[in-house]
């Protein structure tokens, strides 16, 4: 059946609702348990193979049985992923834009169809139904994801334009969501303009600096506390940073005292992937779990909130395993307590690499592979980008002792996992498409 | 909770119940649906990204929307695969040890603890307890898979044994399956002995040719239908033998008038996963879903049974879409008719192996493509293996072409999905360990 909505009339003249691809596949929707709260998680880039290969990073050695994860207690289903032409494997806009507006689109697309129309996304939906909004990521809140909840664009590339939306794509003469948190500082504070002063007239507390954020007691609020994407989580001051920004938005938001919809983005998992850096997913991922973790708490005290977490898609063709080896040493990484290119700056100005190396990573080394790191420092000394090409030999040298695999530095087209928690969860059982979960979403928000 | 068996004394002298890695997480026993016939099927190698590749595969390219295969239809979960050492990534052998007994134990054991103590078995059970029993597979039915089911071994490699055991490992002097469907002629008729006679002796009907299926009526039997697997799917005159196969054993095992236990595997999306070979590997998935839609069938009509299926493991670390492509053409290989290795055969005869490429695959090739293959076919004549060597480079070019990506000739340590459908089917529901689905069914079994 078609899904149903019941948007005011000003937004129905706005936004392209009905259209052929839309969701057809919901569970009779008469049964359809609603939530007070929703809080969407999205894991950006988190294949089955990044949850799997959490559960034995994180494995206690000291125990026989191989502990079971956050991401193991909730899961409920799978989703397809696929975008709306013939390629089968989606990119973050598309994928975003079905779970925010519960329509397929084009790769690059932000919230808009084909023919660039603009799709309601969930947050604007529920924002004109005077809900409380917060969006929280890790990346620049222009970047795709976000953006694909808060904004209309041709291209997810038009960050500068995207921006700007933020402050005139508005409902009820306010923007889309009450708050903000992630990276982002140089989109927003630019040359030509500074939009959080437009933020300020709105009323919104702002704040560039994630200390801050403990004292932050102020609503609505923008908290922009990177130039682009927040520092990665290994090796930062702040490895939870994704944990911390949602404790704070859930307190905020929580105390308004109204329904509230919150989508929180693990946005790095994905550049990690892209960038074939298993240390760097790992860390992200752990960022991710006690996430998680704290909003399982939260609604464990507040059983009317409901927690939905996907992944957009999967980065990387991640395996456990390569090149014929039936082994997988991902507890080792637990050792590297730093991202490899802040290792290969440090390596390139030191005289002892192998030394850095048990330092930064205690990964045991053969002599052949002592061998190879210390050529492969000198060699970098004569490349045009030395970090670069010294950080690509880490990341390839922690592979091959972990024994990872990666097939792309793209994405890949396996279905993502589905999990949930709190009330109307079943409602996420079983597979379903991307524009499923929005679908369910969206008419969640409008009962 | 500690998972409650109730077996014969005789049984309980002969087995390991209870070693300290059973599952321990099993829901509240007391509200277990019980159904009277289970059906445990089996996808050796199929990981999630084999799913996912199947749906696209099989796209209706006429219709907007992606078509939802039948695994769509009955994902309930997933399952953890890790065998019990560090290794993380399970063998064949292991994995179907924790399947078929609920335990978990070192890669290339079978149905044995690591101290090699025989563990009892599903269908051990299940003959225990007086119901009908059967087994049907594509690779020989002493593979690892099938042999974790009725035999105990130390090593998956003692094939002679592991054959010599099925007349030998007997409860209530009978055979542990009543029904045995799959290849293994060799090892079932040696030089030294004819172990058909002795299956013969305990009044099984014997067949060693797929074509004798339709006709066969007798029960209990024993069906050998090649030397070791039977041919592959993909350019065989049986493309849906392992659908035949579980139709013929549904007849005979319904027809028994008592409960069944039937396992079924589909043997070779494995071998296809190892030899890297996504034509193989979609053909025999084709073939699986083509079994279970069959099976769906039965149970739409005898709502008393209960299908489980899993796969014990991924193979290959397959993705969909590989080195920085955001795309997968798997409806191309719609159109590749033969094996890789026919195909290559074929080649090394012909002098025409462009024209040879378009007949048996219809993929289009670039120029560039074009002159490689010709150098390939032509390099190949001056190898040791020649058929070998441009097999090899067939599956590149297909890979290449639907920008398919493998990271390992060996198993991924990803999770794999569960699915579920029929009577009791909701026990499955969610994440779970490969022991726990074991420990359900035996479970059921008891009851």
């Amino acid at each position: 059946m078609q899904y149903l909505l019941k948007p005011s009339a000003l937004l129905l003249s706005l936004f392209t609702l009905f259209s052929a691809h839309s969701a057809s596949t919901l569970a009779t929707t008469s049964k359809l348990t609603v939530p007070k709260n929703i809080i969407y998680v999205i894991g950006d880039g988190m294949g089955p193979a990044y949850t799997s290969a959490y559960r034995y990073f994180n494995d206690d050695p000291n125990t026989r049985a191989v502990e079971k994860t956050i991401f193991d207690q909730l899961l409920v289903g799978m989703s397809s992923t696929y975008p709306d032409d013939d390629t089968y494997v989606t990119d973050s806009a598309a994928a975003a834009t079905a779970l925010a507006t519960s329509h397929k689109t084009y790769n690059g697309a932000i919230a808009v169809t084909k023919e660039q129309q603009p799709l309601m996304t969930l947050l604007e939906q529920a924002k004109a139904a005077n809900k409380t909004t917060a969006v929280v990521v890790t990346s620049q809140i222009n970047h795709a994801t976000p953006a694909s909840f808060l904004a209309h664009n041709e291209h997810r590339r038009n960050y500068n334009e995207i921006a700007d939306s933020y402050l005139t794509n508005l409902i009820n003469g306010q923007p889309i969501a009450d708050l903000m948190f992630g990276g982002g500082q140089q989109y927003f504070v630019r040359d030509d303009k500074d939009l959080t002063k437009g933020f300020i007239k709105f009323g919104y507390h702002y704040i560039d600096n994630i200390a801050d954020l403990e004292q932050l007691n102020q609503f609505p609020a923008l908290g922009l506390f990177a130039p682009k994407g927040l520092k990665p989580a290994l090796g930062s001051e702040y490895p939870q940073r994704l944990m911390q920004m949602t404790d704070k938005a859930l307190q905020l938001a929580s105390a308004q005292k109204k329904p509230f919809l919150m989508m929180v983005e693990a946005s790095q998992i994905d550049w990690c992937g892209h960038s074939n850096d298993i240390s760097c997913a790992m860390a992200e991922m752990d960022d991710l779990a006690k996430t998680v973790t704290l909003i399982k708490a939260y609604i464990d005290t507040h059983p009317d909130t409901l927690l939905v977490m996907t992944a957009d898609h999967s980065t990387g063709g991640l395996s456990l395993g390569r090149a014929g080896t039936y082994q997988w040493k991902g507890q080792a990484l637990k050792q590297v307590t730093m991202m490899p290119s802040a290792i290969a700056e440090k390596m390139l100005q030191t005289e002892q690499p192998i030394s850095l190396w048990q330092q930064t990573t205690q990964l045991p080394l053969t002599k052949e592979q002592d061998a190879r790191l210390i050529k492969n420092v000198a060699d970098a000394k004569f490349e045009k980008k030395p970090t670069k090409y010294l950080t690509r030999f880490i990341k390839q040298l922690i592979d091959e002792i972990t024994y990872t695999g990666w097939t792309t530095s793209g994405h890949d087209g396996v279905d993502v996992q589905v999990f949930a928690y709190g009330k109307g969860h079943k409602a996420f059982t079983g597979h379903q498409d991307n524009t499923d979960i929005a679908a369910i979403l969206m008419q969640m928000v409008s009962q």
